[in-house]
């Protein structure tokens, strides 16, 4: 057994069962090893960022982290803006960067490069081994150190000798470091607070936001009268019809003022007082009422679940009826596409439980509206404000969950970072349907130029946002990266060419020409 | 006039005249003040590692550097896999990083991350502008910076509000700092071991083998009988009939050991001893001879041209005949179409004065062999290993020398991680010409899988190195991105349409089916 056998065995024992990887020349015998080593999924990507972003979207639907392999500094460096959004969304992941032999970076080959200096903004842990007889240990380690709650990116960075030199065996898992029990102190304030009288927020994140903890937020809002609202961006989310109704905070930081307006208390599960997106000039950052209280029921790293439903029991008394979204679907929309009528129809035909791997970004809005009533369905978010995480964290989910449809609604802009996605969707035969918003700009710049105050932006400027000179086609792209496509012009074409997509299994995107 | 105005007037007085960005909303300042600024042109480009790499290929051929103007830490990462090539070519580089206002800093937005921290492994300079006032001077000295011998990235972070407040003015250009001169001592040490009748290698990169250096070279090889090399990656080299002859080190290490066997000393000029660009199990890293002696004549900050050209009057008497390269065409080939066809044609039909942005891989060694004797070129090298880098490559050489035709030949595995490339070349009306060698395969990771000894690597192993599930259809891909496009099967049909590129302006592709 070498180090690189030793490396996947430990980390298929550790219950990492998936691979996302690029690997280069270093990285050949972590590769070989696949064949010897039963029970690990290697999904090639042509891109590092799909690779990380792909890890994202598997670690916050299968609630366990999915290794990367990434070739040495550069190849890890193409992964970090993914990784910037996983890190915001608190997912486990285990990264895997090959470097030179320990003996070879010495003489500052090319590709030599501060692989560690690269990952420190990114990873809640770095370990570089050492030996090929450490690599087991130091892989039990990662894993352990990725699933710490709340979750984040161990990078365990391999030099080649290590993987290729003799190891002694695969090590087994370690104690899991699961999320720390809120103290009662915590729970006992809280319930004071929702006691007071005061108008009350509850901002949730994290686990807080699904199953049981969403079940326990809505009974405490339903004894206590007080709003559940989560971030613009919470990572996974569980909505729909059936589920208890949780207001999303709007984006701009003006609207997250209006939507906390009177809020006298907030009570943060999981989550940090909301802050504007970006500064504007003249705007305040910080978006609570003046005078605002805080309570911290849960920190990031503590059981928020657990804390809701203590408090609930705190409460006391028999509960109310929650409130919990009605379906109600939209009738299809006919004539001019749209983003609402492309909300409509997604909201309309999407089968219930799929997934919604978003970056719809200016074109989200309608969406959210529409999916508030729609089939259940879980949502993730683009954490990081890094555009280009959509296709793959829709690549990602769709391997965590292959018996779900996942549905990908993304901005052209931000599409074009990571449209090497495309390929492993097909590769994979993921059962995945692109909405391409083809509106040809980065739309949401031409709001931001005015609200930052840009003055005197004149033709060269205004050129900088616009996407027409040349146009994208989707379609070709994604044809040519093995996906069936097709452009929709009308609602109709949208609804018919969305309906069939519902219908099939496989990779699918449709070029909403809206 | 605001900091961002003064940035760019700073950066134009300063001699940098081409930005290529990918700008989001803390750079808005920065865009908007590129219609009040004269003379600066800005080139949008879909992915940020397009940008670094085009920057790249403009500071090359321009010897000056372009700008770049990325988005915060995730769009710098997204640019770091380029920006390691372009340090390992010391280009010239002002990478200007907007960051949110320094005041939103405190409240860790989803974007907020460690950008100097990224940008530290890839820059010799970085600098946060700490106010609006300051941000002229900050600019001049990033300019400076940059072009400090032999070139570097300066990494220039600009909080929003330093773009958006008031400035004073802008700043004139600093002094540059030039190559230093080497020391007579050096000089007199080479010429003492050029005399010594041992076997010789001069070891050569930089702006020594450009030029009048290059010439300088071909005087001494021709006086002491030296061998002339350059490093297998070498930044920029000027290649073609009446260029003086320089080998180019192969790639593998023992190709490099069997190229220098015998060899009792080398000179360096702006080069290291040459090492093995991985390690291999059981292979030495280190390939030159045991025993051979080194003298560094000038090192990568020095000025290896006028090293050259007073060693050449230190050795005396007249210079006989240099040995340069004869113009000698290949036929056009016929039938089958191969590496070695496609660079029969290329050899056949290019231009005078062409730049070849060469990601060539694995294809790369007939193209080497055929230009060698074709009509001179420039020639642009993958210089840190990353792959990825010749469309954005070829994209700032063709805007840096619009009258010169750019050709790039490309693997590709490599132009998957930045067709977004194709896109600028389409919007700016580049004189590109990209052939795409498709052989559906990480070629060169079939032979490295071997090379370092990973045994046991079967079907899953395998399928990590090949890209024929989906094919890429590379014209589909590209059309989409809106450059004309076509596929040769055969060397007719190669030779058809690369002749007709050639005779046309403006982006083209052709999609080589060996």
């Amino acid at each position: 057994m070498n180090g690189a056998q030793s490396l996947v065995q430990t980390l298929v024992n550790c219950g990492v069962e998936v691979c996302f990887g690029n690997p280069g020349t270093s990285e050949m015998h972590f590769v070989a090893s696949l064949d010897s080593t039963p029970g690990m999924r290697a999904v090639l990507c042509l891109f590092e960022g799909v690779a990380t972003g792909a890890a994202d979207g598997y670690g916050r639907m299968a609630g366990k982290p999915a290794a990367v392999l990434l070739h040495l500094g550069p190849g890890l460096a193409n992964g970090l803006a993914n990784l910037h959004n996983a890190r915001r969304a608190a997912t486990p992941i285990v990264n895997v960067v090959g470097d030179h032999a320990t003996y070879h970076l010495q003489y500052d080959a090319p590709l030599t490069s501060d692989i560690a200096g690269f990952a420190r903004p990114v990873s809640s842990w770095i370990c570089e081994s050492k030996s090929s007889r450490s690599v087991a240990a130091d892989a039990a380690r990662a894993v352990q150190a990725a699933c710490a709650a709340p979750g984040g990116i161990a990078t365990l960075i391999l030099p080649a000798d290590t993987a290729w030199n003799e190891a002694h065996h695969a090590a087994q898992p370690l104690p899991r470091i699961g999320p720390a029990a809120v103290p009662d102190a915590a729970i006992e304030e809280a319930a004071t607070l929702l006691h007071n009288g005061k108008r009350s927020v509850i901002l949730l994140r994290g686990p807080a936001l699904r199953g049981a903890g969403l079940e326990a937020a809505g009974r405490i809002a339903a004894r206590t009268g007080a709003r559940l609202m989560c971030d613009t961006f919470a990572p996974h989310v569980e909505g729909g019809a059936g589920r208890v109704v949780v207001e999303r905070l709007p984006y701009f930081a003006e609207q997250i003022t209006q939507a906390l307006s009177g809020v006298e208390q907030m009570i943060l599960v999981g989550a940090k007082p909301p802050v504007s997106f970006f500064a504007y000039p003249g705007k305040a950052s910080w978006c609570s009422p003046e005078g605002c209280a805080f309570a911290q029921l849960a920190h990031e790293h503590e059981d928020g679940a657990q804390a809701l439903d203590a408090l609930d029991r705190a409460l006391g008394g028999t509960a109310p009826a929650v409130a919990r979204a009605e379906l109600a679907l939209p009738d299809l929309p006919t004539g001019r596409l749209t983003a609402m009528s492309v909300a409509q129809a997604i909201a309309r035909l999407t089968p219930e439980q799929a997934v919604i791997a978003d970056e719809s970004a200016t074109s989200g809005l309608h969406l959210a509206m529409m999916l508030a009533r729609a089939r259940p369905y879980d949502h993730l978010a683009l954490t990081g404000g890094s555009i280009g995480l959509g296709l793959p964290l829709a690549l990602g989910a769709a391997v965590a969950c292959p018996d779900r449809k996942v549905v990908c609604p993304h901005g052209d802009g931000g599409a074009a970072y990571t449209m090497q996605a495309l390929w492993t969707m097909a590769r994979e035969n993921l059962d995945v349907t692109t909405v391409i918003y083809a509106n040809r700009s980065y739309a949401i710049l031409n709001f931001e130029l005015l609200r930052v105050g840009a003055i005197g932006a004149g033709p060269k400027a205004m050129s900088m946002l616009d996407l027409h000179h040349p146009e994208m086609n989707w379609t070709r792209i994604a044809t040519g990266l093995g996906v069936e496509a097709s452009r929709a012009e009308t609602a109709e074409e949208f609804n018919a060419q969305y309906e069939s997509a519902m219908k099939q299994r496989g990779p699918r995107l449709i070029e909403a020409m809206i």
